[in-house]
Protein backbone atom coordinates (compact mmCIF):
# COMPACT_ATOMS: atom_id res chain seq x y z
CA UNK A 1 0.00 0.00 0.00
CA UNK A 2 1.23 3.80 -0.51
CA UNK A 3 1.29 5.63 2.35
CA UNK A 4 1.34 9.49 2.02
CA UNK A 5 2.49 11.18 5.52
CA UNK A 6 2.38 14.82 5.50
CA UNK A 7 4.65 16.25 8.24
CA UNK A 8 8.10 14.72 8.93
CA UNK A 9 8.57 15.18 12.08
CA UNK A 10 8.91 12.95 15.24
CA UNK A 11 5.53 11.29 14.82
CA UNK A 12 5.45 11.48 10.73
CA UNK A 13 8.85 10.23 10.94
CA UNK A 14 8.61 7.31 13.52
CA UNK A 15 5.28 6.38 11.63
CA UNK A 16 7.08 6.28 8.26
CA UNK A 17 9.42 3.82 9.90
CA UNK A 18 7.61 1.38 11.52
CA UNK A 19 5.32 1.27 8.50
CA UNK A 20 7.54 0.09 6.35
CA UNK A 21 10.04 -2.09 8.33
CA UNK A 22 6.48 -3.77 9.17
CA UNK A 23 5.11 -4.23 5.79
CA UNK A 24 1.83 -2.08 6.26
CA UNK A 25 3.52 0.13 3.84
CA UNK A 26 5.20 -0.71 0.65
CA UNK A 27 6.08 2.90 -0.46
CA UNK A 28 6.26 6.25 1.56
CA UNK A 29 5.43 9.64 -0.11
CA UNK A 30 6.76 12.18 2.27
CA UNK A 31 5.60 16.17 2.51
CA UNK A 32 6.87 18.89 4.95
CA UNK A 33 6.38 22.55 4.71
CA UNK A 34 9.91 23.15 5.43
CA UNK A 35 12.46 21.54 2.23
CA UNK A 36 15.25 20.97 5.16
CA UNK A 37 12.74 18.62 6.67
CA UNK A 38 11.78 16.74 3.32
CA UNK A 39 15.71 16.64 2.77
CA UNK A 40 16.61 14.76 5.96
CA UNK A 41 13.82 12.81 5.24
CA UNK A 42 14.99 11.09 1.97
CA UNK A 43 18.28 11.10 2.83
CA UNK A 44 17.77 9.54 6.28
CA UNK A 45 15.57 6.89 4.04
CA UNK A 46 12.81 7.56 6.32
CA UNK A 47 10.65 8.19 3.03
CA UNK A 48 11.09 6.65 -0.03
CA UNK A 49 9.50 10.35 -1.98
CA UNK A 50 8.67 13.77 -1.63
CA UNK A 51 6.05 15.20 -3.88
CA UNK A 52 4.25 18.24 -3.71
CA UNK A 53 0.99 17.77 -1.39
CA UNK A 54 -1.86 16.95 -3.79
CA UNK A 55 0.31 14.63 -6.33
CA UNK A 56 0.90 13.05 -2.61
CA UNK A 57 -2.14 12.68 -1.43
CA UNK A 58 -3.81 11.56 -5.38
CA UNK A 59 -1.08 8.50 -5.63
CA UNK A 60 -2.29 7.34 -1.55
CA UNK A 61 -4.24 4.54 -0.42
CA UNK A 62 -3.83 6.20 2.70
CA UNK A 63 -2.86 9.74 3.49
CA UNK A 64 -1.62 10.79 7.33
CA UNK A 65 -1.72 13.85 8.36
CA UNK A 66 1.02 14.56 11.37
CA UNK A 67 1.63 17.95 11.46
CA UNK A 68 1.03 20.24 14.40
CA UNK A 69 -2.58 20.91 14.66
CA UNK A 70 -3.29 24.49 13.14
CA UNK A 71 -1.87 23.29 9.81
CA UNK A 72 -4.50 19.94 10.46
CA UNK A 73 -7.20 22.38 10.16
CA UNK A 74 -5.47 23.82 7.52
CA UNK A 75 -4.74 21.34 5.23
CA UNK A 76 -7.48 18.61 5.98
CA UNK A 77 -10.13 19.99 3.58
CA UNK A 78 -7.35 20.83 1.01
CA UNK A 79 -6.87 17.15 1.62
CA UNK A 80 -10.27 15.35 1.47
CA UNK A 81 -10.75 17.64 -1.99
CA UNK A 82 -7.75 16.20 -3.80
CA UNK A 83 -8.41 12.51 -2.19
CA UNK A 84 -9.73 9.92 -4.40
CA UNK A 85 -13.38 8.34 -3.10
CA UNK A 86 -11.00 5.17 -2.23
CA UNK A 87 -8.37 6.65 -0.35
CA UNK A 88 -8.98 7.62 3.75
CA UNK A 89 -7.71 10.29 5.18
CA UNK A 90 -6.09 10.11 8.85
CA UNK A 91 -4.42 12.50 11.68
CA UNK A 92 -2.36 12.35 14.76
CA UNK A 93 -2.91 15.42 16.64
CA UNK A 94 -3.48 16.05 20.24
CA UNK A 95 -6.71 17.98 20.30
CA UNK A 96 -9.55 16.73 18.11
CA UNK A 97 -12.77 18.22 18.65
CA UNK A 98 -12.19 21.41 16.66
CA UNK A 99 -10.81 19.74 13.63
CA UNK A 100 -13.74 17.38 13.29
CA UNK A 101 -16.15 20.24 13.51
CA UNK A 102 -14.11 22.29 10.92
CA UNK A 103 -14.80 19.09 8.08
CA UNK A 104 -18.34 17.86 9.53
CA UNK A 105 -19.72 19.33 6.35
CA UNK A 106 -17.26 18.44 4.09
CA UNK A 107 -18.54 16.17 1.61
CA UNK A 108 -15.69 13.57 1.89
CA UNK A 109 -15.96 13.75 5.57
CA UNK A 110 -16.44 9.88 5.87
CA UNK A 111 -12.76 9.20 4.41
CA UNK A 112 -11.41 10.98 7.36
CA UNK A 113 -10.80 9.34 10.58
CA UNK A 114 -10.37 11.93 13.18
CA UNK A 115 -7.42 9.55 15.71
CA UNK A 116 -4.67 10.09 18.14
CA UNK A 117 -2.32 8.50 19.11
CA UNK A 118 -0.72 8.79 23.06
CA UNK A 119 3.01 9.11 22.17
CA UNK A 120 5.69 11.26 21.26
CA UNK A 121 8.97 12.67 23.42
CA UNK A 122 10.19 16.14 23.95
CA UNK A 123 12.00 16.25 21.09
CA UNK A 124 11.02 17.24 17.21
CA UNK A 125 12.00 17.03 13.98
CA UNK A 126 12.44 13.81 11.83
CA UNK A 127 16.30 14.03 13.35
CA UNK A 128 14.39 12.25 16.29
CA UNK A 129 12.31 9.88 14.55
CA UNK A 130 12.94 6.15 15.85
CA UNK A 131 11.30 2.64 15.07
CA UNK A 132 9.08 1.36 17.86
CA UNK A 133 7.70 4.84 19.36
CA UNK A 134 4.22 3.84 19.00
CA UNK A 135 4.67 0.06 20.63
CA UNK A 136 2.13 -1.12 23.12
CA UNK A 137 0.78 2.51 23.83
CA UNK A 138 -2.89 3.61 23.42
CA UNK A 139 -4.52 5.35 20.11
CA UNK A 140 -7.69 6.73 20.74
CA UNK A 141 -10.09 7.29 17.34
CA UNK A 142 -12.41 10.30 17.89
CA UNK A 143 -16.32 10.21 16.53
CA UNK A 144 -15.72 7.08 14.76
CA UNK A 145 -19.64 7.28 13.07
CA UNK A 146 -18.40 10.01 11.02
CA UNK A 147 -16.08 7.80 9.56
CA UNK A 148 -16.77 4.67 6.77
CA UNK A 149 -16.55 1.72 8.46
CA UNK A 150 -14.51 0.77 5.88
CA UNK A 151 -12.22 3.87 6.75
CA UNK A 152 -11.96 2.73 10.21
CA UNK A 153 -10.81 -0.72 9.69
CA UNK A 154 -8.29 0.50 7.75
CA UNK A 155 -6.81 3.10 10.23
CA UNK A 156 -7.36 0.33 12.84
CA UNK A 157 -5.11 -2.15 10.96
CA UNK A 158 -2.26 0.86 10.65
CA UNK A 159 -2.34 0.51 14.33
CA UNK A 160 -2.10 -2.52 14.85
CA UNK A 161 0.93 -2.40 12.64
CA UNK A 162 2.05 -0.20 15.47
CA UNK A 163 1.23 -2.52 18.32
CA UNK A 164 -0.92 -0.26 19.42
CA UNK A 165 -3.96 -0.20 21.40
CA UNK A 166 -7.19 0.97 19.97
CA UNK A 167 -9.76 3.16 22.40
CA UNK A 168 -12.87 5.15 20.94
CA UNK A 169 -13.92 7.94 22.54
CA UNK A 170 -16.02 11.14 21.67
CA UNK A 171 -14.10 14.13 20.60
CA UNK A 172 -14.96 16.50 23.50
CA UNK A 173 -14.41 13.48 25.79
CA UNK A 174 -11.29 12.78 24.72
CA UNK A 175 -10.39 16.78 24.70
CA UNK A 176 -11.03 17.15 28.41
CA UNK A 177 -9.17 13.90 29.61
CA UNK A 178 -6.06 15.05 27.22
CA UNK A 179 -6.12 18.39 28.99
CA UNK A 180 -5.83 16.34 32.41
CA UNK A 181 -3.72 13.71 31.23
CA UNK A 182 -1.36 15.39 28.97
CA UNK A 183 -1.49 18.60 28.16
CA UNK A 184 -1.52 20.03 32.09
CA UNK A 185 2.02 18.02 32.43
CA UNK A 186 3.14 20.16 29.96
CA UNK A 187 2.45 23.07 31.02
CA UNK A 188 3.63 22.37 34.64
CA UNK A 189 6.69 21.45 33.26
CA UNK A 190 7.24 24.94 30.60
CA UNK A 191 6.60 27.41 33.24
CA UNK A 192 8.56 25.45 36.47
CA UNK A 193 11.57 25.91 33.26
CA UNK A 194 10.52 29.55 33.75
CA UNK A 195 10.40 29.82 37.53
CA UNK A 196 13.69 28.50 37.40
CA UNK A 197 15.59 30.38 34.77
CA UNK A 198 13.69 33.90 36.39
CA UNK A 199 14.94 33.60 39.28
CA UNK A 200 17.95 30.93 39.55
CA UNK A 201 20.87 33.50 38.79
CA UNK A 202 22.93 30.68 39.01
CA UNK A 203 23.20 28.86 35.61
CA UNK A 204 26.01 26.99 37.58
CA UNK A 205 23.64 25.60 40.72
CA UNK A 206 20.91 24.79 38.03
CA UNK A 207 23.77 22.68 36.49
CA UNK A 208 24.72 21.19 39.53
CA UNK A 209 21.69 20.45 41.50
CA UNK A 210 19.63 19.30 38.53
CA UNK A 211 20.12 15.54 40.15
CA UNK A 212 17.62 16.65 43.28
CA UNK A 213 14.34 15.70 40.89
CA UNK A 214 14.77 18.49 38.35
CA UNK A 215 15.45 16.56 35.59
CA UNK A 216 12.14 14.27 34.88
CA UNK A 217 9.69 17.49 35.81
CA UNK A 218 11.04 19.81 33.56
CA UNK A 219 11.85 17.37 30.69
CA UNK A 220 8.63 18.89 28.75
CA UNK A 221 10.24 21.70 28.53
CA UNK A 222 12.04 21.34 25.77
CA UNK A 223 8.62 20.33 23.94
CA UNK A 224 8.07 22.25 20.95
CA UNK A 225 6.28 25.86 21.05
CA UNK A 226 4.48 26.30 17.70
CA UNK A 227 2.90 22.14 18.44
CA UNK A 228 1.93 23.11 21.90
CA UNK A 229 0.69 26.73 21.23
CA UNK A 230 -1.92 25.23 18.81
CA UNK A 231 -2.32 22.66 21.09
CA UNK A 232 -3.41 25.12 23.70
CA UNK A 233 -4.93 27.36 21.29
CA UNK A 234 -7.53 24.38 20.34
CA UNK A 235 -8.31 23.09 23.62
CA UNK A 236 -8.23 26.14 25.43
CA UNK A 237 -11.36 25.80 27.10
CA UNK A 238 -10.44 22.82 29.01
CA UNK A 239 -6.94 23.49 29.74
CA UNK A 240 -8.35 26.84 31.21
CA UNK A 241 -10.16 24.26 33.63
CA UNK A 242 -7.89 22.48 34.38
CA UNK A 243 -5.02 25.41 35.05
CA UNK A 244 -7.68 26.35 37.47
CA UNK A 245 -7.77 23.07 39.79
CA UNK A 246 -4.20 23.55 39.61
CA UNK A 247 -3.26 26.55 40.63
CA UNK A 248 -6.24 26.35 43.19
CA UNK A 249 -4.09 23.23 44.69
CA UNK A 250 -0.64 25.24 44.56
CA UNK A 251 -2.16 27.75 46.62
CA UNK A 252 -4.12 25.10 48.91
CA UNK A 253 -0.30 23.73 49.60
CA UNK A 254 0.96 27.24 49.66
CA UNK A 255 -1.42 28.54 52.61
CA UNK A 256 -0.88 24.58 54.41
CA UNK A 257 3.04 25.51 54.41
CA UNK A 258 2.52 28.88 55.82
CA UNK A 259 0.54 28.35 58.12
CA UNK A 260 2.56 25.30 59.34
CA UNK A 261 -0.24 23.11 58.80
CA UNK A 262 2.29 19.88 57.99
CA UNK A 263 -0.12 17.33 59.26
CA UNK A 264 -2.97 18.41 56.99
CA UNK A 265 0.07 18.82 53.73
CA UNK A 266 0.77 14.98 54.79
CA UNK A 267 -2.59 14.12 53.82
CA UNK A 268 -2.40 15.44 50.73
CA UNK A 269 0.64 13.82 49.82
CA UNK A 270 -0.42 10.83 51.06
CA UNK A 271 -3.70 11.53 48.16
CA UNK A 272 -0.99 12.30 45.59
CA UNK A 273 1.09 9.02 46.06
CA UNK A 274 -2.50 7.21 45.06
CA UNK A 275 -1.63 8.03 41.87
CA UNK A 276 0.73 5.24 41.90
CA UNK A 277 -2.05 2.99 41.18
CA UNK A 278 -2.12 4.14 37.89
CA UNK A 279 1.70 4.53 36.99
CA UNK A 280 2.96 1.26 38.70
CA UNK A 281 0.82 -0.88 36.28
CA UNK A 282 2.37 -1.92 32.99
CA UNK A 283 1.14 -0.48 30.05
CA UNK A 284 -0.22 -3.61 28.67
CA UNK A 285 -2.19 -3.98 31.57
CA UNK A 286 -3.63 -0.43 31.47
CA UNK A 287 -4.82 -1.30 27.91
CA UNK A 288 -6.84 -4.45 28.80
CA UNK A 289 -9.44 -2.34 29.27
CA UNK A 290 -11.95 -1.32 26.27
CA UNK A 291 -14.50 1.47 27.25
CA UNK A 292 -16.07 4.02 25.12
CA UNK A 293 -17.47 7.24 26.89
CA UNK A 294 -19.08 10.15 26.12
CA UNK B 1 37.01 1.62 59.54
CA UNK B 2 33.19 1.03 61.65
CA UNK B 3 30.50 3.56 59.78
CA UNK B 4 27.46 3.91 61.52
CA UNK B 5 24.22 4.57 59.75
CA UNK B 6 21.30 6.01 61.29
CA UNK B 7 17.91 5.68 58.82
CA UNK B 8 18.02 2.88 56.71
CA UNK B 9 15.82 3.49 53.90
CA UNK B 10 16.65 4.35 50.08
CA UNK B 11 19.69 6.79 50.90
CA UNK B 12 21.23 5.25 54.26
CA UNK B 13 20.82 1.64 52.52
CA UNK B 14 22.18 2.56 49.12
CA UNK B 15 24.73 4.44 51.31
CA UNK B 16 26.12 1.26 53.08
CA UNK B 17 25.64 -1.08 50.33
CA UNK B 18 28.90 1.01 48.33
CA UNK B 19 30.69 2.17 51.14
CA UNK B 20 31.13 -1.74 52.04
CA UNK B 21 31.48 -3.12 48.34
CA UNK B 22 33.80 -0.05 47.73
CA UNK B 23 35.98 -0.98 50.73
CA UNK B 24 35.61 2.20 52.69
CA UNK B 25 33.75 0.63 55.50
CA UNK B 26 34.62 -2.34 56.67
CA UNK B 27 31.68 -2.81 59.34
CA UNK B 28 27.89 -1.04 59.10
CA UNK B 29 26.03 -0.41 61.86
CA UNK B 30 22.57 0.09 61.24
CA UNK B 31 19.89 2.25 63.59
CA UNK B 32 16.92 2.80 62.34
CA UNK B 33 13.36 3.90 64.09
CA UNK B 34 11.49 1.00 62.51
CA UNK B 35 12.11 -2.46 63.56
CA UNK B 36 10.90 -3.54 60.51
CA UNK B 37 13.60 -1.48 58.53
CA UNK B 38 16.22 -2.92 60.50
CA UNK B 39 15.20 -6.66 60.10
CA UNK B 40 14.64 -6.12 56.30
CA UNK B 41 18.39 -3.76 56.23
CA UNK B 42 20.01 -6.95 58.63
CA UNK B 43 18.32 -9.95 55.94
CA UNK B 44 19.26 -7.89 52.82
CA UNK B 45 22.76 -7.80 53.85
CA UNK B 46 22.64 -4.35 53.34
CA UNK B 47 24.03 -3.35 57.30
CA UNK B 48 26.75 -6.09 59.21
CA UNK B 49 24.69 -5.53 62.51
CA UNK B 50 21.88 -3.18 63.99
CA UNK B 51 22.75 -1.87 67.19
CA UNK B 52 21.20 0.96 69.61
CA UNK B 53 21.95 4.38 68.84
CA UNK B 54 24.23 5.18 71.58
CA UNK B 55 26.23 1.71 71.09
CA UNK B 56 26.53 2.72 67.13
CA UNK B 57 27.55 6.14 67.96
CA UNK B 58 30.24 4.86 70.52
CA UNK B 59 31.56 2.22 68.31
CA UNK B 60 31.98 3.81 64.81
CA UNK B 61 34.76 6.38 63.47
CA UNK B 62 32.07 7.79 61.01
CA UNK B 63 27.93 7.99 61.80
CA UNK B 64 25.70 9.13 58.94
CA UNK B 65 22.27 10.78 59.75
CA UNK B 66 20.27 9.41 56.58
CA UNK B 67 16.82 10.33 58.23
CA UNK B 68 14.33 12.88 57.59
CA UNK B 69 15.13 16.28 58.18
CA UNK B 70 13.06 17.24 61.44
CA UNK B 71 14.68 13.22 63.01
CA UNK B 72 18.40 14.90 61.94
CA UNK B 73 17.54 17.90 64.39
CA UNK B 74 16.06 15.56 67.08
CA UNK B 75 18.83 13.42 66.65
CA UNK B 76 22.01 15.41 66.48
CA UNK B 77 22.53 17.03 69.42
CA UNK B 78 22.48 13.28 71.39
CA UNK B 79 24.76 11.74 68.22
CA UNK B 80 26.86 14.78 68.80
CA UNK B 81 26.91 13.43 73.19
CA UNK B 82 27.41 10.12 72.36
CA UNK B 83 30.29 10.60 70.13
CA UNK B 84 34.30 10.31 70.78
CA UNK B 85 36.36 13.43 70.30
CA UNK B 86 37.49 11.28 67.28
CA UNK B 87 34.21 10.86 66.21
CA UNK B 88 32.83 12.48 62.70
CA UNK B 89 29.44 13.09 62.28
CA UNK B 90 27.29 13.69 58.62
CA UNK B 91 23.74 13.69 57.44
CA UNK B 92 22.04 13.58 53.97
CA UNK B 93 19.76 16.34 54.76
CA UNK B 94 17.88 17.77 52.00
CA UNK B 95 17.81 21.04 53.85
CA UNK B 96 20.96 22.68 55.71
CA UNK B 97 20.39 26.23 57.82
CA UNK B 98 18.12 25.13 60.50
CA UNK B 99 19.90 22.05 61.59
CA UNK B 100 23.08 23.66 61.24
CA UNK B 101 21.72 26.37 63.13
CA UNK B 102 20.46 24.18 66.35
CA UNK B 103 23.92 22.77 66.90
CA UNK B 104 25.73 25.74 66.28
CA UNK B 105 26.93 25.91 70.23
CA UNK B 106 27.14 22.32 70.23
CA UNK B 107 30.68 21.80 71.79
CA UNK B 108 31.45 19.44 69.36
CA UNK B 109 29.91 21.24 66.51
CA UNK B 110 33.63 21.05 64.88
CA UNK B 111 32.86 17.06 64.44
CA UNK B 112 29.92 17.61 62.31
CA UNK B 113 29.68 18.09 58.61
CA UNK B 114 26.52 19.46 57.12
CA UNK B 115 26.42 17.54 53.89
CA UNK B 116 23.17 16.68 51.07
CA UNK B 117 23.91 14.36 48.42
CA UNK B 118 21.81 15.47 45.55
CA UNK B 119 20.52 12.16 44.80
CA UNK B 120 17.37 10.01 45.28
CA UNK B 121 14.53 8.12 43.47
CA UNK B 122 10.73 8.47 44.26
CA UNK B 123 10.83 5.07 46.04
CA UNK B 124 11.59 5.22 50.04
CA UNK B 125 12.44 2.12 52.14
CA UNK B 126 15.48 -0.30 52.29
CA UNK B 127 14.25 -2.47 50.24
CA UNK B 128 14.58 0.78 47.39
CA UNK B 129 18.12 1.00 48.37
CA UNK B 130 20.38 0.12 45.30
CA UNK B 131 24.35 0.38 44.09
CA UNK B 132 25.58 3.23 42.68
CA UNK B 133 22.65 5.74 43.47
CA UNK B 134 25.15 8.24 44.21
CA UNK B 135 27.80 7.80 41.14
CA UNK B 136 28.78 10.97 38.72
CA UNK B 137 26.34 13.17 40.80
CA UNK B 138 26.82 16.19 43.26
CA UNK B 139 27.37 16.22 47.03
CA UNK B 140 27.61 19.82 48.71
CA UNK B 141 28.69 20.72 52.24
CA UNK B 142 27.91 23.56 53.71
CA UNK B 143 29.34 26.67 56.11
CA UNK B 144 32.66 24.08 56.15
CA UNK B 145 33.87 26.56 58.08
CA UNK B 146 32.23 25.38 60.99
CA UNK B 147 33.98 21.83 61.05
CA UNK B 148 36.53 20.33 61.73
CA UNK B 149 39.71 20.18 58.57
CA UNK B 150 39.56 16.41 59.72
CA UNK B 151 36.56 16.06 59.85
CA UNK B 152 35.69 17.42 56.14
CA UNK B 153 38.40 15.32 54.73
CA UNK B 154 37.22 12.15 56.06
CA UNK B 155 33.88 12.92 54.66
CA UNK B 156 35.25 14.65 51.43
CA UNK B 157 36.80 10.96 51.04
CA UNK B 158 33.23 9.39 51.87
CA UNK B 159 31.77 10.58 49.24
CA UNK B 160 34.68 10.39 46.91
CA UNK B 161 34.30 6.58 47.21
CA UNK B 162 30.56 7.08 46.02
CA UNK B 163 31.99 8.85 42.57
CA UNK B 164 30.18 11.86 43.44
CA UNK B 165 31.97 15.82 42.60
CA UNK B 166 31.66 18.17 45.90
CA UNK B 167 31.06 21.48 45.93
CA UNK B 168 31.06 24.16 48.74
CA UNK B 169 27.71 26.19 49.76
CA UNK B 170 26.68 28.56 52.57
CA UNK B 171 23.80 26.90 54.52
CA UNK B 172 21.72 29.48 53.66
CA UNK B 173 22.37 29.68 49.45
CA UNK B 174 21.79 25.80 49.86
CA UNK B 175 18.49 25.86 50.54
CA UNK B 176 17.17 28.75 48.62
CA UNK B 177 18.98 26.49 45.32
CA UNK B 178 17.60 23.18 46.54
CA UNK B 179 14.12 24.90 46.37
CA UNK B 180 14.48 26.42 43.26
CA UNK B 181 15.85 22.99 41.57
CA UNK B 182 14.27 20.00 43.77
CA UNK B 183 11.69 21.27 46.37
CA UNK B 184 9.67 22.84 43.86
CA UNK B 185 9.88 20.03 41.30
CA UNK B 186 8.45 17.79 44.16
CA UNK B 187 5.63 20.36 44.62
CA UNK B 188 4.40 20.33 41.10
CA UNK B 189 4.60 16.92 41.11
CA UNK B 190 2.39 16.19 43.92
CA UNK B 191 0.28 18.63 43.01
CA UNK B 192 -0.32 17.51 39.45
CA UNK B 193 -1.47 14.10 40.74
CA UNK B 194 -4.10 15.95 43.08
CA UNK B 195 -5.30 17.83 40.61
CA UNK B 196 -5.69 14.89 38.18
CA UNK B 197 -7.43 12.77 41.18
CA UNK B 198 -9.53 15.55 41.76
CA UNK B 199 -11.30 16.43 38.41
CA UNK B 200 -10.48 13.13 36.27
CA UNK B 201 -13.06 11.04 36.96
CA UNK B 202 -12.29 8.26 34.62
CA UNK B 203 -9.42 6.36 35.89
CA UNK B 204 -9.31 4.19 33.31
CA UNK B 205 -8.58 7.53 31.41
CA UNK B 206 -5.76 8.03 33.20
CA UNK B 207 -4.59 4.84 32.90
CA UNK B 208 -4.82 4.83 29.41
CA UNK B 209 -3.54 8.81 28.63
CA UNK B 210 -0.77 8.45 30.79
CA UNK B 211 1.80 7.67 27.92
CA UNK B 212 1.11 11.32 27.19
CA UNK B 213 3.71 12.74 29.27
CA UNK B 214 1.94 12.69 32.55
CA UNK B 215 4.05 9.35 33.88
CA UNK B 216 7.25 11.56 33.99
CA UNK B 217 6.10 14.80 35.46
CA UNK B 218 3.84 13.05 38.54
CA UNK B 219 6.35 10.69 38.95
CA UNK B 220 7.73 12.22 41.91
CA UNK B 221 4.36 12.28 43.54
CA UNK B 222 5.08 9.03 44.57
CA UNK B 223 7.57 10.14 47.00
CA UNK B 224 7.34 10.18 50.84
CA UNK B 225 4.89 12.47 52.45
CA UNK B 226 7.22 11.92 55.64
CA UNK B 227 10.88 13.06 54.18
CA UNK B 228 9.47 15.98 52.21
CA UNK B 229 6.91 17.63 54.38
CA UNK B 230 9.52 18.05 56.88
CA UNK B 231 11.65 19.58 54.07
CA UNK B 232 8.92 21.48 53.04
CA UNK B 233 9.03 22.73 56.81
CA UNK B 234 12.29 23.49 57.23
CA UNK B 235 12.70 25.09 53.78
CA UNK B 236 9.32 27.10 53.91
CA UNK B 237 10.43 30.46 54.09
CA UNK B 238 12.38 29.68 50.43
CA UNK B 239 9.67 26.86 49.37
CA UNK B 240 6.92 30.02 49.40
CA UNK B 241 8.67 32.44 47.90
CA UNK B 242 9.58 30.07 45.31
CA UNK B 243 5.73 28.99 45.12
CA UNK B 244 4.86 32.29 44.44
CA UNK B 245 6.60 32.74 41.64
CA UNK B 246 5.27 29.30 40.26
CA UNK B 247 1.35 30.74 40.68
CA UNK B 248 2.65 34.08 39.22
CA UNK B 249 3.90 32.52 36.08
CA UNK B 250 1.38 30.00 35.95
CA UNK B 251 -1.51 32.97 35.88
CA UNK B 252 0.55 34.72 32.78
CA UNK B 253 -0.16 31.49 30.86
CA UNK B 254 -3.40 31.30 31.51
CA UNK B 255 -4.10 34.82 30.80
CA UNK B 256 -2.23 34.59 27.53
CA UNK B 257 -4.51 31.25 26.97
CA UNK B 258 -7.83 33.12 27.85
CA UNK B 259 -6.78 35.97 25.83
CA UNK B 260 -5.16 34.32 22.18
CA UNK B 261 -1.90 35.66 22.66
CA UNK B 262 -0.34 32.57 21.49
CA UNK B 263 2.71 34.45 19.63
CA UNK B 264 2.95 35.69 23.61
CA UNK B 265 2.92 32.41 24.62
CA UNK B 266 5.64 30.36 22.12
CA UNK B 267 8.17 33.40 23.27
CA UNK B 268 7.30 31.96 26.79
CA UNK B 269 7.94 28.31 25.68
CA UNK B 270 10.90 28.70 23.62
CA UNK B 271 12.32 30.70 26.97
CA UNK B 272 11.52 27.81 28.61
CA UNK B 273 13.06 25.77 25.73
CA UNK B 274 16.46 26.93 26.86
CA UNK B 275 16.29 24.62 29.73
CA UNK B 276 17.90 22.43 27.40
CA UNK B 277 21.22 24.02 27.89
CA UNK B 278 21.33 22.57 31.46
CA UNK B 279 19.42 19.08 31.18
CA UNK B 280 20.98 18.11 27.88
CA UNK B 281 24.91 18.52 29.44
CA UNK B 282 26.08 15.25 31.16
CA UNK B 283 26.76 15.63 34.89
CA UNK B 284 30.05 14.64 33.94
CA UNK B 285 30.45 18.27 32.36
CA UNK B 286 27.87 19.70 34.98
CA UNK B 287 29.89 19.56 37.22
CA UNK B 288 33.46 20.18 36.26
CA UNK B 289 33.29 23.68 37.05
CA UNK B 290 33.87 23.61 41.19
CA UNK B 291 32.43 26.91 42.38
CA UNK B 292 31.49 28.17 46.06
CA UNK B 293 28.99 30.92 46.57
CA UNK B 294 27.83 33.09 49.16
Amino acid sequence: MIVSIIGLGLIGGSLALDLKERGFASHIIGVDRSVEHETIALEMGIVDEIKDLQTAVELAQLVVLATPVNAVIQLLPKILHYADEATVVTDMGSTKYQMIHEVAEHPKRKQFVASHPMAGTEHSGPKAAFHGLFDHKVAIICDQEGSDESAIALVREMYNALNMRLIYMEAMAHDLHAAYVSHISHISSFVLANTVLAKEKSETAIFNLASGGFDSTVRLAKSSPKMWSQIFEQNSTHVIEVMDTYIEQLQLWRKLIAENKFAELETEMRKANTIRRVLDTPHVERVNTTYKEA
